[in-house]
């Protein structure tokens, strides 16, 4: 039976739902960078996590799957189906590591590299857009804060 | 031919790599606390998506799918999946929105109620864990950033 609602409801989800719970703002944050992010990486047949494996290997010296899983902090297996889609796209390549020849490591080729080029700077405005509601002063701290997280201070030699 | 490697790599991923990156920061934060919070939610078969989407059914008031999906910026296929998934677990149903019979709204059973606050204590810890590189000055200033971002304010009526 249609049972008569008394007025509207309470809470249509409102903003302020769960805005105390830092996993879930962060959660967030990165869905609404990677919606931004994906849409206009489309053009390359890229997306966010291509684009950031993409520019690990770039910037990185030949990484293994491992070593990228690592830094990533994802399972081997996702980095895999990444490599694979990067590398059926021409982006990157496999090969033998000639220090332990079990291992592959990841190279961009010279269409990755200039797709990362392009892509880097989709990403980069996405970033200035969904930052613009902060200062300058805010986003370095909010750099900083982030950074701290992800790589806590330990007592390893840095060198 | 085995090429001998001139000493080491100059690179093992260093993590001052793409440290400036505000949407790798985050993608990466988001992965560390996913990867803590999974293993440890696994005893009650969530991980940290299915929790997500519990907390906001559990304390927005019967939300339908789309608002699901638009409040945690997500696509309403990944959203339907979850939920799928939760409702399979017994953690939720689904029913018919009295005010709009072509609408469902998402509601936590008692079962989805008693595992959601189990769950909880998890995930607060897993923040505390990741959180604990930074002083409670600098948590609050991580939690108001992340709140700018995420909320940006508009010049909507907020009541």
């Amino acid at each position: 039976m249609a049972v008569a609602r008394a007025g509207k409801r309470r809470n249509k989800l409102d903003p302020s739902l769960l805005a105390d719970d830092i996993t879930f703002l962060i959660a967030k944050a990165r869905s609404m960078a990677t919606a931004m992010a994906n849409q206009r990486l489309n053009r390359y047949d890229l997306d966010l996590r291509m684009y950031s494996v993409l520019s690990v290997v770039k910037y990185g010296d030949g990484p293994s799957q491992r070593e990228l899983a690592d830094f990533l902090v994802l399972d081997a297996r996702q980095v895999m189906y990444v490599i694979d889609a990067l590398e059926s796209s021409g982006l990157v390549e496999r090969t033998t590591d000639p220090a332990d020849r079990r291992s592959n490591i990841i190279r961009a080729t010279e269409k990755g590299l200039d797709v990362v080029e392009k892509a880097e700077l989709i990403v980069r405005q996405v970033e200035e857009e969904y930052l613009a509601v902060l200062d300058p002063d805010q986003v370095q701290n909010l750099r900083t804060l982030l950074n701290r997280v992800v790589n806590p201070p330990s007592g390893l030699d840095e060198d």
